[in-house]
């Protein structure tokens, strides 16, 4: 075999086990130190390839493609500050459980570490921030290394989609000469053997019975919460609300929680984050028990008020090994399959809540939820429409991204009892504002129809990502809220201090016109000044399909009024209901 | 004392340390975690805070300011991804020697790895590519940290700016409340007490006289040679000289090396690139000493002729502790100070090299450096004209910064006998695409005037950091090599393959037209057509000032086809000269 054969069996063995392992999907940036992967993962009948220039966006795609599609994608890209630029969302793949097989190319061992050009240390480069990480052995020792190749292909796509999911990293030292030898149509095996070379079985925890009775035990006949925050897995919602049917308890549902949707039972409360604001209802609503699925909710006030009830047992259901405890008041851990145990909890549960309990919050909830649908009637454009104007013009099925800071929140507000099933999904990891508009754009591509709802600081913080619709021919509608800056600094306290120092420090307003850089990526941008004109322009995007940009301008100051303004009338209406028919189940 | 106070003591101290350690510069991005720092470091009036949206940008913009200036540039960002977002400028300047002292504000203890928002894992998350790493006490044991604190500032700008200089990350957990109290106008300590609380002296190595009379006699009537790389050391290009007058050593200059410029000596040698070439010139030209300084040196055709000469005693000397020897050939590394080295050998030579071996090696130069400027005479557009243009147009003292893949190699094979002394820089640690826009925007600070050339791949990949010329109204002209895509890949193996494949991974054309991206950064546009029209629009953008992009629409092709012309008639003359009168000296 001569060295390029050498290589072409090397690479195409492994990117052969990525395809048979289930991986769909790789995004690769250029590169010259990559181009024995390169070449494979272009050539595989089996794989996909994304190009994306700028591998910080092409981090995000991936991490959006398997957000959506809930498998691993592959990243590759070259050696040197390449690898470097992945880092944001691999920190963000981690924490939100994501599945990524990030490939790095590297130099070989003797180039390292002498001032070689583009040879920077990637060696567990990124920490503890990946579930695994392996240097891959030098393709010069021939065909005896294929079944170690093929092994560790299996063994990444399997360490990435096991449970808790997340990132792994293998490093790839490659000597020239670098262009593989692909011409022999035999490097991928094709037809009879489609199976993976190892095939990994993972089965999951499922609870004891025991646990189980223990469990119905400390919920029955209490006044018990369920609280779901963001979480991906199709299943959980109806076992919920299962859960809260046996139990009488309330679900409160994170608008990422997939139980905001069509036909969602009367259990699954979407109003809390108003009315817990209210100091009556934090200090009528007493719980003796909470179940927490998923990661924390969205909801600070909702944080706010568990963690006024420490004492109270407060257990955390996890399939993994995480510890998502922010407020520090679990009283247990409980690592088992939530779909499984919700339902054993359910069918062993004696006695439910009290009635009260539950007609309290739910009464709380449907006075909430009308106080803050009433933003519709809004005719100034403001931040808190966008979302049921979208719940309305959005085909079921189709995917509702939302960025950080304002828009999150605005969906935990604003997205109630949608009336369709709508998909949401946003970067819950580490709630940062980078890298969402790729995340989004990746995630696009498991979906009819996407619309992403941006802030204008996050918009420009990952204006790169839009090559990707511009290449790709992507069919997603970016909805910017363009408040010129960053509005969640407007409810902190350093807004009541000196205006001049707090906008230039955390206002920042950057005065971009995002028009001419969306023509620039082959979008069409609209400004719309009113709900009709917002209506108009993004369901001819809907229909048209394409890459579509509309701008609400909107005001920062007025949106906090506007919020407060809510907030404030929905606290008047639960000081009314606690003082009229309050307390009358406790 | 109130805890805002204790919080503004703390802050205070530290921000005030860095500035009286001579730190000067504060990159800062918006966030909440980060609040106590970003209100001092604006507060402080012997700081410059820079605001930047964009970690990575501002990343680069900080590793431009403190290369250009050669002290410590200070960044700071909020808790999450948003530190992540540093990691290609911190791997950059760990390599390229350039002293940041990285701030990251963090979530205090009980709020990490526990499911809390933007908490990442942040201590040591730059791993091996940062010198120093400290996580900082919680301000909250009041003042009796004051000692600590300004320690630790003094020691954090030491060890970024003592050689050799390279990043420090320091990582400080804040609890809320947020906003320190900074009223009181004597948090920093003013006038009497100017200098800082510990003053670090770091001397420079000085070789010893009996290690250069060693090396003197290892020099003495040899065949030698001088190689400069990379280097920012300004005394260090006259003690090269002084060296090779002594030695009767030619000088191989790297563009960046600061040799070549006004009045450079006939020793300093800048046409090796296209000379080396040639067989005869590689077999011919057999040295018996080389002394190496700096980084290596950008010329791939230099690499390879050293390495043919291994057995060689080839001798690199480095102030630091590094290991630059990508072609394995060193025989010695000595570490001393680079510039009393090099006088010290100068005045201890005894015999100067043959004087054939310095004639032949200055008319083989002299014969390239005339073919390559005849460059100059081609009149339709092309990649080898942009710099010699440049370099009249540029007043004396300017900076002339440079993009990687081709823009540095264009400056190594037409930067010849500048006849004015211009700044050179590029980022040669990792010699990423990445961040070159705004590491030139950050080093234009130091400059009255900077031009960077740059490839359109390289000038998408960072279009974003043109956000701090708008938002800081700096004067850059930036030359934009436009041959959509990348044109470095055209001289690898793999352009000769499939010719879709090539264009898809490598080529990557991505046909953006960066006008409306410049305009919407405030910057004029110019796209030529003609070099009268190229000198017209540089011209005017330094007459003017501001931010200015000019577009040179290249081909890759014909760049290819250029360089190669060149390279052979070099070839040629060099095969002439050596049968015509070669190896006399020999």
């Amino acid at each position: 075999m001569s060295g390029d054969q050498t290589l072409a069996a090397y690479v195409g063995a492994f990117v052969d086990e990525l395809a048979k392992s289930g991986l769909r999907h790789a995004v690769v940036s250029p590169g010259s130190r990559s181009t024995p992967l390169a070449l494979a993962l272009e050539a595989h009948p089996d794989l996909r390839v994304w190009l994306h220039v700028d591998e910080r966006s092409a981090g995000y795609f991936a991490l959006g493609l398997a957000k959506a599609e809930g498998k691993p994608a592959a990243l590759l890209c070259t050696s040197g500050t390449a690898a470097a630029n992945y880092f944001p969302a691999v920190v963000e793949a981690k924490l939100a459980r994501v599945p990524l097989v990030v490939l790095t190319a590297d130099r070989p061992h003797e180039l390292r570490d002498v001032g070689a050009p583009q040879a920077i240390d990637q060696l567990g480069m990124f920490g503890t921030h990946v579930k695994w990480f392996t240097e891959m052995a030098i393709p010069d020792a021939g065909v005896s290394l294929l079944r170690y190749i093929r092994a560790t292909a299996c063994r990444a796509v399997a360490v990435a989609g096991g449970g808790p999911m997340g990132p792994v990293h293998l490093n790839f030292p490659f000597r020239e000469p670098l262009v593989p030898d692909l011409s022999s149509p035999d490097w991928y095996q094709k037809g009879e053997r489609a199976a993976a070379y190892i095939q990994v079985v993972e089965e999951p925890r499922q609870v004891s019975r025991k646990e189980a009775n223990r469990l119905a035990e400390v919920c029955s006949g209490k006044r018990g919460l369920i609280v779901c925050g963001p979480q991906d897995d199709p299943q959980l919602p109806d076992a919920l609300e299962e859960l809260a049917g046996a139990t009488g308890f309330p679900v409160l549902a994170d608008p990422l929680s997939g139980l905001r949707r069509a036909g969602q039972g009367e259990a699954v409360l979407d109003g809390y984050d108003a009315f817990l604001r209210a100091p009556e209802a934090r200090t009528s609503l007493v719980p003796e028990v909470v179940l927490r699925f998923g990661a924390m909710p969205v909801s600070k006030t909702l944080t706010q008020y568990l963690t006024a009830y420490a004492e109270v047992p407060q257990m955390v259901v996890d399939s993994g090994e995480g510890w998502r405890d922010p407020a520090l008041v679990a009283a247990g851990m409980i690592y088992a399959d939530p779909v499984s145990l919700a339902r054993k909890v359910a069918a062993a549960i004696k006695e439910p809540a009290p009635d009260a309990w539950f007609r309290t919050w739910r009464k709380l909830n449907q006075s909430a939820r009308e106080t803050m649908e009433r933003e519709r009637e809004r005719e100034e454009l403001s931040e808190g429409r966008v979302i049921p104007e979208l719940v309305d013009l959005l085909p079921e099925g189709s995917l509702l991204f939302v960025g950080n800071s304002m828009p999150v929140r605005d969906l935990d507000s604003f997205f109630l009892r949608p009336g369709k099933t709508l998909r949401t999904l946003a970067n819950r990891g580490a709630n940062g504002i980078d890298g969402v508009v790729s995340t989004a754009l990746g995630a696009s591509v498991a979906h009819d129809r996407t619309v992403l709802v941006v802030g204008d600081l996050s918009f420009y913080h990952d204006l790169n990502g839009l090559l990707a619709a511009k290449l790709h021919r992507l069919d997603v509608t970016v909805v910017v809220i363009h408040n010129d800056g960053g509005g969640i600094f407007s409810y902190l306290p350093q807004a009541q201090g000196d205006p001049g120092s707090f906008e230039r420090l955390f206002g920042t307003p950057i005065g971009l016109d995002y028009e001419p850089a969306v023509r620039m990526f082959g979008g069409v941008f609209s400004r719309v000044e009113s709900w009709g004109a917002f209506r108009e322009a993004v369901g001819r995007s809907l229909e048209q399909g394409g890459f579509h940009v509309v701008e609400v301008p909107t005001d920062r100051a007025a949106n906090v009024t506007m919020h407060r303004e809510r907030w404030d009338q929905v606290a008047a209406d639960v000081g009314r209901f606690f003082r009229e028919e309050g307390s009358r189940w406790s």
